[in-house]
């Protein structure tokens, strides 16, 4: 005997968001139809009007509700310095550290070849346009350390070759309060062949 | 730098969800507004259905489309065994185990002082009234064996004592498949006290 009709299939929307399987889904139906319905209603309001409203940024490819977003639509970042993420929370990561004030593009993704991601998908010529269009000098590269980060950072790199623009990445290495104990070998390696004159 | 105001709507809307803190309600909003707004769509809508739709069986309490369950309009079940778990999870267990044909009354909860909920929310009088209304044989508790579970199914078998009417419980003891190595003490030591003679 399975739940009513509308339990189910709220139970089988909710195992469309990522990390839910079936048993969370249960318990997120159970407590949004029994203990937060104020909640779900919340939830679907949401859902609504960011459907509506959001769309990307023309110039960085971010989630903005205007045709620019803030940051590119800022006079006080460096337009010289071009940061590339794959997402949203890569920006707001880096923001929050305080120590970049730059433009990004945001891949929103990484090449996923089994995924169905290629370059086009991650707007690749747009990022190329715009490195055409504005006066960049150096490009940021911020791609997770991934795998696939990695061989997004690799096809960038090379295209941004022939442009002759400046192209860095972020240093790899130990990562701050890391223990060599606990430190994986891959880390190790990078820590050691990148180590720094004191 | 925050993210689009529609957007940290989105993601303090999907923290309502259990179990879902500020890193998974970002991911959960990412992936919705970027690769599944069909998704998203249809979250919002059984959302909409099962608020309007879902409330709870008059008989079982269980979330039900029509007045009575399927189960409690059902002429099949025996109406003289009466299960009594927490939540429908529970009763979809017992049922796709398939080795209970009686009927159930969903509490909808256990007894929790903290979190507000007393024997009223648990709707302990409706569970009064129908063993008073209905002729029912056996009341089987099928709490779970936490300790709020066992606090609820103490606080009902004291209930039910002057009605007369018999009391079981599930068995405790180990589960199948159990390794000993493995077990809690808690566990051993019911499955000892229970033992049964071959």
């Amino acid at each position: 005997m399975a739940d009513p009709q509308a339990v189910e299939a709220l139970k089988s929307a909710l195992r469309r968001l990522p990390g839910v399987g079936p048993k969370s889904a249960q318990r997120m139906a159970f407590h949004l139809l029994r203990r937060d319905r104020d909640g779900a209603r919340q939830i679907g309001e949401a859902i609504d009007r960011a459907l509506s409203k959001i769309n990307h940024c023309e110039r960085c490819n971010n989630f903005s509700e205007a045709a620019r977003c803030p940051i590119c639509a800022s006079a006080k970042r460096d337009a010289s310095q071009l940061c590339i993420v794959e997402t949203p929370a890569d920006l707001q990561a880096i923001e929050q550290a305080g120590v970049y004030q730059g433009m990004y593009f945001v891949l929103m993704g990484h090449l996923s070849p089994l995924d169905d991601i290629g370059p086009s998908q991650l707007g690749i010529d747009r990022l190329l346009a715009l490195t055409r269009a504005d006066a960049i000098a150096e490009v940021i590269i911020a791609t997770n350390l991934t795998v696939e980060g990695q061989a997004t950072a690799d096809f960038i790199i090379d295209l941004m070759q022939p442009t002759g623009i400046q192209v860095t990445r972020l240093a790899r290495g130990m990562p701050m309060g890391g223990e060599l104990e606990y430190m994986d070998s891959g880390t190790l390696n990078q820590a050691f062949s990148d180590r720094r004159e004191v």
